[in-house]
C-alpha cells in the first residue's frame, strides 16, 4: 500500500479515547474518508458514530491499547492518561504514533512538564516539586513554601481537578497525599493560549493568541477570544514562546500552550496539551483550518493549513448546570440557534452532571465586539438542565 | 417525550438514501447530535458511517421504506427517487415527512413538473410532453416539434443522464421508449441557481445567487461560483423567482431551483430538487448556515440560519476520470491541500467510475477572482484514477 493513500483505502487512523476532541477530529477524517479506529472505555463514547471500528477497552491498560495499535496505520491520542508504555512498545515496532509517546510521557507528569521548562530556560512560575504530602508539610513547615501558592498534582488532574489555591495551613488538610508541585501564585492580567501544529518535516504553524475566561469556580473555561484582545508585541511574544515550546519537544501534532500574561507584561507558559485544545474549538469555524484538521494534516505529513482568521470568534462552553444530573435538556438551545453566526456543538453525551462538558457554542461576527455581545447572550439563555 | 428535545435523545430523524447528500447532513446531525436513521440500498454507502442506525433496503420498495419510516419521528429524502407511496402513507398515519410526498410526487416526473410552472405562470422554457416514443415521432412527423429541441426523459434522470439533445432525425434513435418533454432550446447566457429553504411555519430564506458551469460532455456541474457574476438585478430576479416556486409549492425543507438567465436577460425555470443540491455544497464553507444545517433548522421546525456570505467561494466537483474503473486513488490531493482556503470533500465511495461523483473541493477567498484562479489550478492538479 502507498502510504500516503489514505482516502477511502484500507487505511486506519487510531485514536485512543473517544470523547468529544475524538468526535470533532472524526468529523474531519469523515470529510477525507480517512479510515478510523477508536478505543474507549465507554461504550456511549461520543466516537462511537463517525468512527470505521470502535473498540470498548482501557486506555491506561497496556494490553489493551497495545493491542489495538497493532491493527492500526497511525496512532494519536485525544488524552494524556493514556498506557504510554503500550505505546513506546508500538513505536518501537514501527508504528507511526503522534504525538510521539516520550512527549506524552513527559506532559503527563506536572512535575516534569516544569523541569522540562527550567532546563530549557522557558518562562514559567517558580515552583517546587514534592514526591508526596509529607515532604510538602515539612517544606511549609521550614517556611521554604510561602502562602499563598498554587497546589497542583502532579498527573491526572483534568478539567480544574487536581488544582488548589493553598492560602493557610487549614486548605492543606484536604489535599491527597500524591506527588505535587507548590507554584508560586502569578499575579496575572489575562490567561492567554495558543495552538500550534508541527510536523514530522519541522513544518511549524501556530493559530492566533486567544484570551481566556475561567469560572472562577469550576476552574473550567468560560468564554475564549480569538482574537485575544492584547498588543501586537504581547501577541507575537506568545507566538514565539509557544512556538518555542513545540520546537524544543520537538512534537509531531497539535501542541496547546497556555500562559500567563502578567500585570508587569511578562508571558509565562502555565501548562502545555499534546492535543487538540479546548482553547482552539473555536478554529473550526473561525480560522481557514481548524485545530482538528491540522492535527490529521500535522500527524499525516500533509502540508499544514492556513490558520488565518476569517471572522473573530467567541467560544461558550456549554457545561451541566451544577443542580442537575441525569438525561440531558438544553434549555434555551433554539432562541440561541435564532442568531446569526451562532454554531451549537453538542458532544452526544446522554447524562449531564454538574459541570460536565456537554458541548461548546461558538460565535463567529465582523466584528469582534458584535461576536462578545452575542456570547453574553449565549450565555444567559441557555442552561443545560435535566427536566 | 417532548417533540422539540432533538439532541441527545431518542428522537429519530430517517433519511431515505444514504448517498453523499445524506452524509453530508449527517455531519450537521452530528454536530448537534441529533439521532439519525439512514436507508440505503448499498451496504458501502456514505451514510453508513455517523449515522445512529443503517439499514440496507430498496428505496422504491413500498414495504421496506414504510417499514423503516415507521421508527422514526421526522422523515426526509436525499434523493427523488423513493417509494412516494410509502412516504405518503406515514404521512397519512401521522409522521412529519419534510419534504411533503406529494411534492416529491410532483417534481419526481418532469412533465408534471413543467405543468406545475405553466399553471403558476412561473417562466421556463416552452415544451410538449409525450406519454411514449411513438407519440413523439408522431409530433415530429407532423412538425409539431421543430429541430434542434432538448429531450428529456420524465421520470429517473439524474446527474445529466436521461437528457439529450436531438437536433436531427438520427438523433432519436437511441431514445428509449418512455414519457418524455420536447423543450424549446434555450438560449442562455449562464446557469443561475438558487437554494431556498422553507419551515413549516412559512419562513423563508434563500442562499445567494450562484452560476453553474457544466461539462460540456458528461452535463455534470463542474464549477459553482457563488455569489454568480451577474447584476444585482438579475440576482434578484432570481432570488424572488426561487423562493415563489418554493411558496407555491409549499415546501417544507430545502428546494434547489436551477435556471437559464436568457441572451436577452429573462430568467427561465429549468428544473428543481426538493433536497439539499450540487449547487449549494459550497455553502459549508462559504455561508453562515450551510445548506444541510439550513435543511434541518427547516424540517425540525427550528429558526431559520442566516445564509449570508462569509467569503466568495467556488466549488469544484470531483468526478471519476472516463479512463478509470476500480479502487479510487486521488491523485494531486496533496498539492491541493497545500492551498489556503482549500477544503476537500471525499463522499466515501470506495470504486471510481468514469464520471461518477466521487467529491468536490470547495474554495473561499476574500477575492472571487483569486478563489476562480485557485479552482482552475484544483481542476489542473487533482485527478479521480485507481492506481
Amino acid at each position: 500500500m502507498n502510504t500516503k493513500n489514505y482516502y477511502s483505502s484500507d487505511f486506519r487512523l487510531g485514536i485512543v479515547g473517544g470523547g468529544q476532541l475524538g468526535k470533532m477530529l472524526l468529523q474531519e477524517t469523515r470529510r477525507l474518508d480517512i479510515g478510523t479506529s477508536v478505543l474507549d472505555p465507554s461504550e456511549v463514547a461520543p466516537c462511537r458514530l463517525g468512527s470505521n471500528e470502535f473498540t470498548v477497552g482501557s486506555l491506561t491498560d497496556f494490553d489493551t491499547v497495545y493491542q489495538f495499535g497493532q491493527n492500526c496505520d497511525v496512532l494519536t491520542i485525544e488524552i494524556e492518561n493514556v498506557s504510554v508504555e503500550a505505546l513506546q512498545k508500538l513505536e518501537e515496532e514501527g508504528k507511526k504514533v503522534f504525538p510521539q509517546p516520550h512527549i506524552i510521557r513527559l506532559i503527563q507528569s506536572k512535575i516534569r512538564q516544569k523541569n522540562f521548562y527550567k532546563e530549557n530556560l522557558i518562562p514559567t512560575a517558580d515552583f517546587i516539586s514534592f514526591e508526596n504530602k509529607a515532604e510538602l508539610m515539612t517544606a511549609i513547615n521550614k517556611q521554604q513554601v510561602p502562602f499563598p501558592f498554587v497546589w497542583k498534582q502532579s498527573t491526572g488532574g483534568f478539567d480544574g481537578r487536581g488544582v488548589a489555591m493553598i492560602r493557610k495551613k487549614a486548605d492543606l488538610e484536604t489535599l491527597p497525599d500524591v506527588p505535587c508541585l507548590a507554584e508560586s501564585m502569578v499575579p496575572f492580567e489575562k490567561e492567554l493560549a495558543v495552538v500550534v501544529a508541527r510536523s514530522a518535516n519541522g513544518e511549524c504553524r501556530s493559530f492566533p493568541t486567544v484570551e481566556m475566561d475561567f469560572h472562577p469556580e469550576a476552574n473550567l473555561v468560560e468564554y475564549v477570544f480569538s482574537p485575544g484582545n492584547v498588543e501586537e508585541a504581547i501577541s507575537d511574544k506568545a507566538q514565539e514562546l509557544a512556538r518555542m515550546v513545540a520546537e524544543k519537544l520537538g512534537i509531531v501534532g497539535i501542541l496547546a500552550v497556555e500562559m500567563f500574561l502578567t500585570k508587569d507584561g511578562m508571558i509565562l507558559i502555565n501548562e502545555v496539551a499534546p492535543r487538540v485544545h479546548n482553547s482552539g474549538h473555536l478554529s473550526i469555524e473561525g480560522n481557514v483550518s481548524s485545530q482538528f484538521e491540522q492535527h490529521l494534516r500535522a500527524i499525516l505529513d500533509l502540508p499544514l493549513g492556513s490558520t488565518e482568521t476569517i471572522q473573530p470568534a467567541v467560544m461558550v462552553n456549554l457545561v451541566g448546570d451544577e443542580d442537575y444530573t441525569g438525561p440531558v435538556y438544553y434549555e434555551g438551545i433554539e432562541e440561541i440557534m435564532a442568531l446569526s453566526g451562532v454554531y451549537v456543538h453538542l458532544y452526544g453525551k446522554a447524562e449531564t452532571r454538574p459541570f460536565r462538558k456537554m458541548g461548546h457554542v461558538t460565535i463567529i461576527d465582523p466584528d469582534l465586539e458584535a461576536a462578545r455581545a452575542k456570547a453574553r447572550i449565549v450565555k444567559e439563555k441557555i442552561k443545560v438542565i435535566s427536566q
